[in-house]
């Protein structure tokens, strides 16, 4: 597929189907991940590609209770929004809802984790949320995505598990200096799947040379 | 450009031409960012696109630097490597050389700043960095390098200069929410570019349903 459109037409697929992928595509779309670019070519992540029943059930009766959490204050910023936009975070919201209920039956959940001794995070000084040690992580993730549109899979990235970080650990024997830091599931969609896209105009996000 | 192409391609290029790029390019690898996912889908990112040689003269008067003390340290890890990483390291390292004195010189310089304020940051109260904002950038910025590999320009991620965030804010007049965390010196190569790239095996980067 072009670059250009998978990378436009890449949706938050969160309505997956139960069927299985081949083990072939998995493998494509895990590879895909390893070519992303981290600071010092370190590749400090890892994946815990997840197809077993048991793990994918637990981490779904952890998700839950968080999205159940997580909805009034979505719900309420619903009620701020332009129409079109609301129209759109209502449909999101929705399929949110749906994956909290279905997320053990994604054929493949992947749990993207890193380890922060691997990397040099430049911003962790400051007196602001830090960031960096992302950018050797998230890069990898995105490749994973984009690679799963170019395969007709569903995907979404969910970072609700951060909040049940020591659990996630324990259920994947993960070593103390690893963490997770996204949790993908992925299938088949159950609709339409990937396409449009609703993003800000290009003058509303970026400036040249002063903001 | 294939996608998989594409991704398998990018490389980080730090010798860069200061030939000028072309003002629809440039729309067409900003407009790439733009189509990354972010958390809620409030792209809580901008890019400060500087071409301006002023600007870009003192954003190298603030990286050169930092990286002649990051040189020491990268030099002693050459020594731990195996043969064949420690040839492609000391290439690398040649590279970001040439990169601290000419960073000034490529036409385009994108800087990727982040409001916190408009992300739900999961991981901000665990006992170690914070990478989850991160997830509402870096997929931006790894949109961005791939859109450039797309078109035949060099690139390369740098985080050196959040080192510098004070000194870098007041050069752009980034308010006073907003910080940078990805500076993309961007330009024609000037030697080969884009092309082969070193990763590990899949089975180091992967594993299934337990650690």
């Amino acid at each position: 597929m072009d670059l250009y459109e998978a990378m436009s037409t890449l949706r938050a697929v969160r309505r997956l189907r139960p069927d299985p992928i081949d083990d072939a595509i998995i493998e494509r779309v895990l590879t895909a991940a390893t070519w992303a670019p981290t600071g010092g070519n370190t590749q400090p992540w890892r994946i815990v590609a997840l197809t077993d029943a048991d793990k994918k059930q637990a981490l779904q009766d952890l998700y839950k209770p968080h999205w159940d959490s997580y909805l009034p204050g979505y719900e309420a910023r619903l009620s701020h929004m332009p129409e079109d936009a609301r129209a759109s975070s209502i449909k999101a919201m929705d399929a949110g809802n749906y994956l909290a209920a279905h997320m053990h039956e994604a054929p493949l959940i992947a749990v993207f984790c890193f380890n922060p001794k691997l990397m040099t995070i430049t911003d962790s000084e400051l007196d602001r949320p830090s960031v960096v040690g992302g950018g050797s992580v998230y890069p990898a993730v995105q490749n994973f995505l984009l690679a799963c549109r170019n395969e007709g899979l569903g995907c979404v990235l969910t970072t609700l598990l951060c909040y049940e970080e020591a659990a996630v650990k324990e259920l994947l024997g993960m070593p103390e200096d690893w963490y997770p830091c996204a949790h993908i599931p992925v299938g088949y969609p159950v609709l339409g799947g990937h396409g449009s896209i609703r993003r800000r105009a290009l003058d509303q996000m970026v400036r040249y040379n002063q903001w």
